[in-house]
C-alpha cells in the first residue's frame, strides 16, 4: 500500500482546490494507492462530500493549525506543533505515509525537509529539482530534470557536481531513463567555457564515473531531448529559468496559445492518431504548464516531498499527488542511499 | 548623411543573403541615410543586380579578405588587414561610416570594437546588450534592453551596476523611453536577494543616482513591461536567459506556431483594427524572432557596433541594417560619453 501524504491546507487556494484536487486524482492513482490528507478534519469531509467523493476513499489526519505565508517558516514549524505540515512530516518520518507534498509555505516544507526527514548521509545539499518537457522530432514530449531551481545560490562546484548523481538515480528510476544524460547548463558546449563556477564543476563532473555526463548544455537545447536527460545548474540560473519558462508559458496562453475550444482541439482523438505532431504544440506548452508539473521535488532527503505552487489549482493538486505517486513508487531516496553507501566519486582529472 | 556600413562578407550565408538583406533594407531606411557595404566588390554588385536593385543605391567598399569562422580572431583581426571587418572598423574609426554591422565573427568583432574603436573613458567593461520584446495589457508589444547577454561572466557589481547607466541612456536615446526603469535580475523581488554578487550590485545600482533604479526583477516578469525597460544580468545568467528564449521561439514556430497562411493571417488588415489582440501573440513571437531583432549592440564603445547571429537570414540582415540606422541616429555613444563626464555616481548607502 502507497501512501500519499497531501497537505490539504497549503496553498492559496486551499483547503478547496486541494480537496477538489484530490478527488480528481482518485480516477488515476493505482488501486493499491491511497491518499493521506492533513488538515481540518471538518473542512475535508465536507469538502469530500462536494466534490462528489466519499470520506472512505481517504485517509484523513485532523489537524488543528496552519502554517501561514506570512509566518517564519522556522519558528512556525516549532511553534505551530499541530500544523498540518508539521504533522505530515512527522508521520512521514515515522513512515505513516510514504511521501509528503504541499502548496503550501515552501519555507516550512524546506525545514521539514532539512531538518525532520533530513538530508541522506554522503549528501552534501539538497537540492529543488522540477521536471520539464522537451521536444524530439521523432518521440514527441517527453521530459527532463531541470536542478538546482531555488535552493542554493553560489553553490560550490562539489555540490553541483553532486547534483548529476542525484538527477542521474532520479531520471533513472522515476523517469525510467536507462542510462541518463547529465549535462551542465553553460554558455557554450565546448569543455572550458564558462564562469569560474561551471569550468571547475565541469572537471569535477567528468571525473564522477557514477552517471553518464555527457558536457556542457547551453538553455538553447534544454527543451528538445538532443543532448540532455538532466540540466545542472546554479538555483540563481535554474530558478531564472524556470521562471523565465513558466512566464513564456503564461504569456502564450494568455495571447491566445490557451486551450480555447477549436475544431482541431474537437477534432483530436480521431486526428491524433493520423497526424499526433498537429499536437505537439499543444502538449509542449501544456507540459510547460506549472499546472501540469504538480511541484517541485527535494531532492537528497530521505524521504519524497514535493512543493506545489502557492497558487496552485485543483489541476496543479492533482497533478502533484499524481507525481508523488510517482515518486513514491520511484523508491528514489533508497537508490540514492546505496548509490552513495556504494562508492565516492572518482578523483576529477587534470 | 547617415552612414551605415555592413559586412557584406559575414554570416554563414554571405555574401548573398547579406545583399539580399540590404536591398530589402532600401525600402525602408531613411531619405538622409545610406548603406555601406564592404566586400568583395564585384560579388556584390552581381548580387545587387540580382536582388533587382541598382549599384548607385549603395557605396561599395572593396576588400579583399574574410575572417572566417575557423579564424583566431585577434590573430586574424590584424593578420587579415583587408578583410572586410578590420577594413569596416578602420572606416568607422575615421567617421567615414556611422556604424558598422556585420553576421561574421563575433570574436574579431569584438576585437575591433575594444581595440580599434575602444571603450568609452569611464565605461569599466563594454557590454554585449539585445532588446527583448515585452507585452501589457493596454499597450500591446514593446521593447526592453537585456544586457550583459555574452561578454562578461564573473562581472564585479561595479561593472553590473554601470550596465544600468549604458542600458538607461540606450533606452533613453534609442527606445525614446522617458524615464527608462532599469532593474536588477534576480531570483526574489525583496532587496537582499539573490547570490553574492546580485546583493552588491543591488547596493551600488541603489546608489547610483544618475538612472532610475526600480530594485530586482524576477525572470518572470521580464517579457511584461509591468517592472522594468532595462534588465541588468551577469553575462551567463543573460545569456542563458536569451538562448532559451530563442529556443521556445524555434519550438514554438516549429511545433506549429509559425507563420503558415491561415485565414486570421490573411484577414489581418482588417480584423488587427477591430481586435488588435487577435495578433498579440504573433507579434509577440515574431519580436522574439533573432530574425526580426537583428543583432547584439556592443555598448559602451565610441561608435555603435552590431553583431548578428552567424546563421543570419536576409530577412535578421535587413533588421540588423535597421536596427543599426537606428542606434545611429540615437547618438547613444555621445550621450553615454557626455553623462560620464558629467558625473560620477553617489557612493552606494550602507
Amino acid at each position: 500500500m502507497i501512501k500519499i501524504g497531501i497537505d490539504a491546507m497549503g496553498g492559496d487556494f486551499a483547503p478547496e482546490v486541494a480537496i477538489e484536487g484530490a478527488v480528481a486524482a482518485l480516477k488515476f492513482i493505482g488501486k493499491d494507492s491511497r491518499i493521506v490528507l492533513f488538515g481540518d478534519e471538518k473542512r475535508i469531509k465536507e469538502l469530500i462530500t462536494k466534490y462528489g467523493s466519499s470520506v472512505a476513499n481517504f485517509d484523513i489526519v485532523p489537524t488543528t493549525q496552519v502554517i501561514e505565508m506570512g509566518d517564519h517558516p522556522a519558528k512556525a514549524f516549532i511553534a505551530k506543533k499541530d500544523s498540518s505540515i508539521s504533522v505530515g512530516f512527522r508521520h512521514l518520518v515515522e513512515g505513516k505515509i510514504d511521501g509528503f507534498a504541499s502548496a503550501g509555505s515552501t519555507g516550512a516544507m524546506m525545514v521539514g525537509s532539512m531538518q525532520v526527514v533530513k538530508p541522506i548521509e554522503g549528501v552534501i545539499r539538497p537540492v529543488l529539482a522540477t521536471l520539464i518537457p522537451t521536444v524530439s522530432p521523432d518521440k514527441g514530449i517527453q521530459r527532463a530534470v531541470l536542478m538546482d531551481v531555488g535552493l542554493n545560490v553560489d553553490a560550490k562546484p562539489e555540490v553541483l557536481a553532486q547534483y548529476g548523481l542525484l538527477g542521474s538515480i532520479y531520471a533513472k528510476s522515476a523517469l525510467e531513463i536507462e542510462n541518463p544524460r547529465v549535462a551542465l547548463l553553460n554558455i557554450g558546449e565546448e569543455e572550458g567555457k564558462g564562469n569560474a563556477q561551471a569550468k571547475t564543476t565541469y572537471d569535477l563532473m567528468k571525473g564522477d564515473k557514477r552517471y553518464n555526463f555527457v558536457g556542457n548544455v547551453e538553455a538553447s537545447y534544454i527543451f528538445t531531448s538532443k543532448i540532455s536527460d538532466v540540466v545542472v545548474a546554479d538555483a540563481f540560473v535554474g530558478n531564472s529559468l524556470l521562471k523565465m519558462a513558466e512566464a513564456l508559458y503564461r504569456i502564450n496562453f494568455r495571447l491566445g496559445g490557451g486551450k480555447r475550444p477549436s475544431l482541431k482541439r474537437m477534432l483530436r482523438p480521431v486526428l491524433e492518431r493520423i497526424v499526433p505532431k498537429l499536437y505537439w504544440q499543444q502538449d509542449f506548452w501544456d507540459s510547460m504548464n506549472a499546472e501540469s508539473v504538480g511541484g517541485l521535488q527535494v531532492m537528497g532527503v530521505n524521504a519524497p516531498v514535493m512543493i506545489g505552487h502557492g497558487s496552485s489549482s485543483a489541476r496543479a493538486i492533482c497533478s502533484m499527488i499524481l507525481s508523488m505517486e510517482r515518486d513514491i513508487k520511484s523508491n528514489f531516496p533508497a537508490k540514492l542511499r546505496e548509490a552513495l553507501k556504494e562508492s565516492a566519486p572518482a578523483e576529477a582529472e587534470a
